[in-house]
């Protein structure tokens, strides 16, 4: 058992170590607990241009390094641990990792949104590398290259109606026999998006980068190789990781964590930021901007000043 | 008039910036038009440590320039120039310059919170009547008459310079001893410019027009009053800019921009991003995220993705 922090954030991502940038310049006593440096959306990253402020792209981990430098500079303490498990409702909350329960007046949940494992052969190994799983953010690096998006949701759709204005063919395959994501037409009949319905990717093969994609027809044992410079997947979607909380935290419909605008739950003292949230859309400089206001928030709790409950329902 | 572009942003603050990041990397014709360079919140702070990514302490102005050209050079066409009026609610919206005017299919406002609430007694009943704030606008009103300004920014020092070439007397009035803008002495040289250091100003008298303006000489009780036209103020506050939009967009009681969570306000096809909105706090991390959202939800707009409506009431 530990001493009380005054704030514990869970997820050493942007969200989190933003949070803990603004607690810890706050002097509250500030503790991340994170996975690891090596996991998470942005961990995962080979290269990312667009968070405002890069003078050139660099990968998501550097990016991490030196979010992570700054929360420690200004005093945060930083331990790499899974959380297994939380008691939150009390004025004292407790989170548990393997080893050891930390104590703490406030909690910022940070914990993203990779919840679905790499189930394809090859996945796991080419992530980074090819596979991809955010159209916004790796679009731009396809400009005249051929790529595929698997999945049927209507993020899917959406994200490969997208990735058109960049690659030259876009693939979209789906094991179904339709596409059941209503309200896209207009993206299924852009020239350069091409359809396969009805096979299931089995393999994607590679070494340095993505060479080929292996999907087999539906109903049958035929297996084809399909030359493809990228692999979107958005089989599952991805799922915000909150199997710790044992449904003490109010969840939208989706699994998110629902928050208000200054990132209160439905917990008094605990709050939450980025990808876990029921936000619109996954993008670093969006997650930063929540830990930010998180950070503030728990910093507001914890001297009193927040004198007014705002209503934590869907923002 | 000019041609029509997908996106016209309105500010080049870190909300308008990173939203034209993200337009013009999703290939949309994106114009910012940005009063200078060197206004606005974060220019104007001369040392930032807390924006996530920093690895040192920069000014303002370093980390504008870093977000501006990123912007340009994902594709964005930067234009500096004071936005004047503003026809939003077409299909194809107008936004007037003193030299142009622009079409857009959709606008983003992230004009930001320099602006302040009329705080000089006479000041808010002579606005329009011998009381400006724009001197871009209203100076050749003034040829060949005596005016003021009121401040010790940047901002001050140039529109001073500016109205030497209009009106045949200008006074630059600030409480401080001395001038903090740096860079501007040859204005301060220009002729027909008088330097007032150490005055407060205390009232603007007038009737149909301004007739005096009345100073307080610093650490004394002595009130003197000086024969004026014109008062042009440049005393920063944190009052939202809206003062081009002729009320056709939905305000919040403080005068800040109403917006749901994906950033749109009442008009559709205009967003909003950053300090001019209601926020609760004003961090260059959250107006930054702000932009990215606006940005997202003006492609989504335009490629007639937004299927469905959101409510836009406060988020």
């Amino acid at each position: 058992m530990s001493e009380t922090y005054d704030v514990v954030i869970i997820g050493g991502g942007p969200a989190g170590l933003t949070a803990a940038q603004y607690t810890s310049r706050s002097r509250l006593k500030t503790l991340i607990l994170d996975k690891s440096k090596n996991a998470g959306a942005l961990a995962y990253t080979s290269k990312i241009e667009n968070y405002p402020g890069l003078q050139k792209p660099i990968s998501g981990k550097e990016l991490l390094d030196i979010f992570r430098t700054q929360a420690t500079d200004f005093g945060a303490e930083y331990i790499e641990a899974q959380v297994i498990g939380a008691s939150l409702t009390g004025q004292i909350k407790e989170i548990f990792t393997m080893d050891n329960s930390y104590l703490a007046k406030t909690v910022i949940i940070a914990t993203g949104a990779m919840g679905r494992k790499a189930g394809i052969k090859g996945e796991a190994e080419l992530l980074g590398r090819g596979v991809s799983y955010c159209a916004i953010c790796d679009a731009a690096f396809y400009r005249g290259k051929t790529v595929c998006v698997l999945g049927n949701s209507e993020e899917a759709v959406k994200e490969a109606g997208l990735l058109t204005r960049f690659a030259a063919k876009v693939y979209l395959i789906t094991p179904q026999s339709k596409v059941t994501a209503g309200g896209y037409e207009d993206v299924l009949e852009i020239p350069n998006l091409t359809l396969l319905l009805g096979h299931q990717p089995i393999e994607i093969k590679g070494d340095d980068a993505v060479k080929e994609i292996v999907l087999k027809k539906k109903d049958t044992d035929e297996e084809t190789g399909l030359p493809i410079d990228g692999v979107f997947v958005y089989l599952h979607g991805s799922k915000p990781i909150v199997d710790f909380l044992n449904q003490e935290v109010k969840l939208g419909d989706e699994g998110c964590l629902l928050a208000n605008e200054v990132m209160e739950t439905s917990i008094d003292g605990v709050f939450c930021a980025g990808d876990v949230t029921c936000v619109e859309v996954r993008q670093v400089v969006i997650a930063a901007g929540h830990g930010c206001m998180a950070g503030l928030s728990a910093e507001k709790y914890i001297n009193n000043r927040m004198k007014r409950k705002q209503d934590w329902g869907k923002s």
